[in-house]
């Protein structure tokens, strides 16, 4: 038994026109009427597909199919909001992907074992409304649901997540977490270059990277770049300068165990001929094994602390993010790594290196998650992009794995 | 003889009303109504102390008094306009204090031999419309008036030099340079720390240190910074932090003999777990020495190139100003030292580590600078001060010095 590629590509298809942004683009910011068109769309198709819809008090969505036994469901989903300037696959492709699980029981008449369950989490790129993967992280009880619900927009303090959901009337009444799943898959592009480079078909994801994010704000005094000698400086540029070069640095002497990148500087006043007052930049770490992150975190602190310390300025500190590595369990992965066995598909066994839905379920119930190739790594961007036959091998990798896991009778 | 202190400062604070911004703080931009209110009340002011007012096509404001003789005048003055949030002191210290010179002479009923001539240059700092040191560079005979006229504000294409000053009034009939100087004097704050940290009076200033200004802009690519090896990098942001380091640490190895400052730089698309698509960055490189100056250049550079083809990136580079350092002539620092002992006062041989009108009078006639301290060496800021007792100081040099080089008959 495979899905229907055809129906999968074109139902992707029909979902990138919702917040259509470039080419193959979207931005479907959570929360946004785009979320709440394609949040409508997917409501009335898995009603449509037989499934009772359950929202609950996030907005998460959740799909139920009955099963031969009462049991817990077997989950399987993601999410459908994007980044700025996202992708059509990021998200979409793991909730798509289980409707047309779903769609493919449905036209084999083919009841589980076990029920199924195909989940819509909320909010997961978290670029409008802070924490990301906010839907799994309450789903999974890590999270205090009214505190989320107080969460104002980056962008305007008015709106919070609690009156956005009324708004696009997704406001639910069930209790996050209240349907108990038996597990958990994700399907997902990689968002990384390695199994296209390497030419494999499936990764069965081990683990989560943990990730570390701090901003840094190095303190110095603005000074006229011509009149100012070097002695009498304060040059919180200069300072900044030798942090990002020994972060840099630290990841390539450690082999890659640990990355580490400084994705943004900004100096101020930031004029050509002005010492700069301050910088201001962010760090982000990660690994798969929390000794080595938290080693490289104190290894690195430890510079700009002396940095600072010797070129007498001044540091602000904040911790922004703090996930450990999240292990999947060896039974998940290998009912992944079974299921593209027995459709004759190659894989790798690798770590993720983004965060996903799948790592907060991981404290909740078993959960793996299954990559497909995202062409030259490119993701978060509007360019994102991956071929027919990987979407197509991914979703018959998940229902060969769900499958495995709920039993047909 | 001596200038009426009190009459300066009062001054000094009328001007500083027109625009005023903070506690003590100016904001008169070029060709702005603040500018044309500060000129409307210098053209009163010189006509009432009885000089003959010219305007030329530029707005540079020449206001002459008659000597014995019917040479060329001895010139002195600077510039009214300011950088954004400057402060009272920057060209208007130069420009009052040659008013007040005026004052002086008419107080004590003194003809000069020579002629004098009190000068505003027009857009001395360049903030809205390039380039800076407009008035001097276009009088001296350096650029074309036609293609200056067509500058347009960096805030408003539709806005050029000529609309601007034809709506303030003073788009004037005479043609640049038409007056010719004997020499030039311009009395400034030295905008650095050294006269205050040494603690001596008067700047004799020697030279004015060369100019190179680049901006460069490092191309790589954006990559998901979790997901992303470090081998398939092409990371601009650890490049140009490398090109940061080596900058910093090139004038430290030369005792300052060569300034090196990045004053901004800016990653795009600049988020926190995206590896920096580009960084780009500025280059103020400073020298009274033209071949270190030049050296220096060269081996940035050069280290520039060597890292983006290394790592395999792009590079754009615009020159954006390269001037060389202008020595003035002895006989001009000479009667600046001579008025300063002449007063009992203490000076120093220095250079000016910014740039002024004087650097651009001086390819047109004889010219020199005047340095007073300013505190904390803070200039370009709306706490720019300089304490009324060296106001009043450096006022008394450029009298003495005007009067020594223009003749008491």
């Amino acid at each position: 038994m495979k899905i229907n590629a055809q129906r999968l590509l074109e139902n992707l298809d029909r979902y990138a026109q919702i917040g259509k942004k470039g080419r193959i683009g979207v931005e479907r910011i959570a929360l946004s009427k785009e979320d709440k068109e394609a949040r409508d769309l997917l409501k009335t198709q898995m009603t449509d597909a037989g499934l009772e819809v359950h929202i609950d008090q996030l907005g998460n969505m959740i799909g139920l199919r009955k099963g031969k036994s009462e049991g817990k469901p077997v989950a399987f989903g993601s999410h459908l909001d994007t980044v700025y300037s996202g992708g059509r696959y990021d998200g979409a492709l793991g909730v798509l992907a289980g409707l047309e699980l779903i769609h493919t029981l449905n036209d084999n008449h083919i009841e589980t074992d076990k029920p199924l369950a195909l989940v819509n989490f909320t909010n997961e790129e978290g670029v409008r409304f802070a924490p990301d993967m906010m839907g799994s992280h309450v789903y999974a009880g890590k999270a205090d649901l009214s505190e989320i619900l107080k969460s104002s927009a980056y962008d305007d303090p008015n709106e919070t997540v609690g009156s956005c959901l009324k708004s696009i009337g997704y406001a639910g009444k069930m209790k996050p977490g209240a349907i108990e799943f038996d597990s958990f898959y994700e399907l997902h592009i990689e968002q990384g270059p390695v199994l296209e480079l390497e030419q494999i078909n499936i990764g069965v994801v081990e683990l989560v990277q943990g990730i570390y994010w701090t901003r840094y704000v190095i303190k110095g005094e603005a000074n006229h770049a011509g009149t100012t000698p070097l002695y009498y400086r304060k040059d919180a540029g200069f300072a900044s300068a030798k942090v990002q070069q020994f972060v840099g640095e630290y990841a390539r002497k450690r082999d890659s165990r640990v990355l580490t990148t400084v994705g943004s500087v900004k100096f101020s006043p930031g004029a050509i001929n002005i010492v700069p007052e301050s910088a201001a930049f962010t760090l982000d770490v990660r690994s798969t094994d929390e000794t080595l992150l938290k080693e490289a975190q104190k290894d690195i602190d430890a510079y700009i602390n002396d940095v600072v310390a010797s070129d007498k300025l001044l540091l602000e500190r904040e911790e922004m993010v703090r996930f450990g590595p999240v292990r999947f369990p060896l039974a998940m992965t290998d009912s992944v790594q079974h299921a593209t066995k027995s459709l004759g598909l190659t894989y790798k066994r690798m770590p993720s290196g983004a965060g996903h839905d799948a790592q907060m379920m991981a404290s909740f119930c078993p959960s793996t998650m299954i990559f497909i190739p995202s062409v030259k790594g490119i993701s978060h961007n509007v360019e994102e992009y991956s071929h027919d036959h990987d979407v197509e091998n991914g979703a018959n990798v998940l229902l060969a794995a769900v499958l495995g896991k709920s039993g047909i009778g």
